[in-house]
């Protein structure tokens, strides 16, 4: 039962496209990236993700439009959607998604 | 799949300890709710409950212990785990929780 300190776990993040796992609760786990450039076209068969903005914007793709997801903004895609995040610039991101969850869903990477 | 703005939705809530569901996925829910004064001491049997502090502050009370949560972090309470929050002056957080999750648990309100 010790609080988590985003900006303290988002400092330690390397790599971009790398979650960490910072929290679990039921069957799911919080984690948080760095998204910067693209990464990879793909869907979850069977897990509803979501995509809080911490710091900076990003553009989730779909296969018929795209959405900016800034600061302070959310966005849960749903599980067999395909989607492809991009970030021109570095943004940090909260994901909430179940336990498990491979990040290239459908997709080697 | 549209994206949700927090600020948008914490400017339209009213009262305290009343949250708003503002999102759906898998079988859980994020709420937003503001929390001033103190709230009632309560577990959940079966729901593990996250909270994210987006604006000010708030104390997480366990009968052992007191962790004060401020913005830009989050504490996960256990499910059994009696708590009790409680905030000097309003806050505004973001809760995950399983859908049903009823906000007094073990306690009428």
């Amino acid at each position: 039962m010790d609080k988590v300190n985003l900006g303290q776990e988002l400092s330690r993040l390397d790599s971009c496209w790398d979650p960490k796992v910072v929290g679990e609760l039921n069957d799911h786990q919080v984690k948080i990236a760095k998204f910067e450039g693209e990464f990879v076209w793909h869907r979850h068969e069977r897990e509803d993700e979501l995509f809080l903005v911490l710091e900076g914007a990003f553009d989730m793709q779909f296969r018929d439009r795209c959405v900016t997801v800034s600061q302070g903004e959310f966005i849960i895609v749903p599980r067999g959607v395909e989607h492809c995040p991009r970030a021109d610039r570095e943004a940090r991101v909260l994901l909430f998604e179940p336990a498990g969850t491979v990040k290239t869903g459908d997709r080697e990477r």
